[in-house]
């Protein structure tokens, strides 16, 4: 039992810790949530992202709702609506307030007090975040053997992986899901090195991604968005792994925006693509991903500005576009099954499509 | 003829003058060119850009060289090798350089004095520049029939067409090439909307694209390079035009790094995709884009850091990655000939292949 200390979260008496993952990689914050309403403002300002950990720190806003409510259910349930939507594509932050509310109805009789209430939220939402580590610690495993097969093919010189976006341990507890099979190789022994999208325009690579690497030693570089094409004509990738915000039943990966792209040209190329995740992550109300799945947009700001450190050292927002200018700004897009050469999770490696994930989840 | 006048730049007495590309969308500033040191220097360090418009000022630089010379063409062509190779994947430097230097030995004979030489440069310069001109605008007829059917098909709605880094009359005297169509469709009154790829890392989309739709007052939206393959899922995209710094004898296009990735979504999704270039353009000494292009790379410092405006409007520039994380920066990628639709030249739309290119250009 892990006792509710995770690497981008813990629980600090009767409160949650969180690294502020704004402020990432040019310092290092930590935030206290106290309320619920602090966990859904944490939410959808990304002080916290990636699909585990907004659904981790859902569950632990129910636990801050039920202490402010001192266990009254029906305030509880009506609080958790507004954190269950307080980002829509994750599908793993509805899943995880929702079972903590069901955890929470199913003790709902006389004989439980408000207390039993807080304390049953607490040791759910603790459940949820071990499981998460499990699982994120078994899909390193699994994914990691394709590494070694790689590894031992290219007599061990360097594998290079690329990956999108984080999915590492800042998104998914304790290891990540894309990158959990890095952190195996890593422990293996097995040389690797990961180029990284900068995932415009948040640039969770360059900032999450690479930080997360170059605090574990291992060898990185950052490139633009646009480059893995090129990569990949040039045989300099060796393997493809993501995350995935949400899969649908038949395998459609719905995944930061640009994973689509990098998954034609891994198609085009022979690149392995593989999407890590946690079966939580799957939407078995969803099959076709481009037909049913409506993505959010965020601010456009997010594209005209970029975030960055001037040569004082000081943190600085500057403006990329003409004054003028509009953008748009999808945040994530379709990667059909087809084009995926398999779906890493703690059940093993399952091909992606209708029956195989039937048969392995279902 | 026009006399030396160019929207990009023009004959001043005998210097070039250049608007400073360096600097849009943020200032609009020029620079006098005087020296051949002069126009490497812009060419190395990007003042000028775009495929075309860097064989121009290559072409003028051996203008300046011959006045810097006094028409010695022994020293001429010594210089002449520098401003080649000051920018190593735009074919047209080699030839426009190539072209004068070949008109200057054609007259090198007792008969012409340096002062001659000095001239016919200067007038072949000039030639190239107006055949560019001439170049682009027919490119803009051919190109906008295509934007013109689709507008039919539309009954009138917005045509939306998608294209990457800038190559327009910032790049192309002086309509461009991608964006050529795109000005006579303006002007033919078609209803038009341009998805801007902000194109990293030196986002001439986002600052010289979308900074020439806006003087031309034609709708644009700025997105991330990662958006374009869900807006061609979801049907947002009628038609992808870019240009082309290099394009072989069997159609592979070399052009901005990321135009691979686009060209493979739109051939998945069934969106026509073009490239617009003059026939300079081709070099017919490649067959195959992959094997035998070497693809430039350049300061790993355009991805680490960005320049922007900040909030008191200074050009700031701040950095964007971990202070020890290392980038690469490719500058072009390849796209395969059987992923372009057709490439949209001066003597008409022409087939991507080697049959039909052997039959309109050699």
């Amino acid at each position: 039992m892990v006792n509710g200390i995770y690497k981008p979260f813990w629980l600090d008496g009767e409160s949650l810790v969180i690294i502020d993952q704004t402020k990432l990689p040019f310092s290092y914050e930590t935030m206290r949530l106290i309320t619920p309403e602090d966990a859904i403002s944490a939410i959808k300002t990304m002080n916290v992202r990636g699909a585990g950990v907004i659904g981790n720190v859902g569950a632990f806003g129910v636990y801050l709702a039920a202490i402010a409510y001192e266990g009254n259910l029906k305030k509880i349930k009506s609080i958790a609506q507004q954190i269950r939507v307080a980002r829509p594509t994750a599908v793993n932050l509805t899943w995880a307030v929702d079972r903590v509310i069901k955890v929470l109805e199913s003790h709902n009789s006389s004989q439980n007090s408000g207390k039993d209430f807080i304390s049953i939220a607490r040791q759910e939402a603790i459940k949820i975040c071990d499981e998460d580590v499990l699982n994120s610690a078994k899909i390193g495993l699994f994914g990691c053997d394709r590494l070694q097969e790689i590894s031992n093919r290219k007599s061990g010189k360097p594998v290079n992986v690329l990956t999108h976006c984080n999915a590492g341990w800042l998104a998914i507890v304790d290891s990540g899901s894309a990158l959990a099979p890095i952190y195996e190789a890593r422990d293996r022994g097995i040389d690797i090195h990961v180029w990284v999208d900068e995932t415009r325009p948040r640039n969770q690579g360059a900032f999450l991604t690479a930080w997360e690497l170059q605090q574990a030693g291992i060898k990185h570089t950052i490139i633009a968005d646009n480059t893995g094409g090129l990569l990949m004509q040039y045989g300099m990738v060796d393997m493809c792994i993501v995350g995935a915000d949400r899969v649908t039943r038949k395998g459609d990966v719905i995944n930061k925006i640009g994973t689509y792209l990098k998954a034609l040209a891994a198609n085009d190329n022979n690149v392995p693509f593989y999407v890590a995740l946690p079966s939580s992550t799957f939407d078995f109300d969803l099959i076709d991903g481009i037909k049913e799945v409506e993505i959010e947009t965020r601010n456009p700001d997010e594209v005209l500005y970029i975030q960055g450190i001037n040569d004082r050292g000081t943190l600085t927002k500057v403006r990329i576009a003409p004054e003028s200018s509009q953008a748009i700004n999808y945040g994530f897009d379709i990667t059909p099954n087809h084009l995926i050469t398999g779906l890493i999770t703690e059940k093993g490696i399952c091909k992606a499509n209708q029956e195989a994930i039937a048969q392995t989840f279902l």
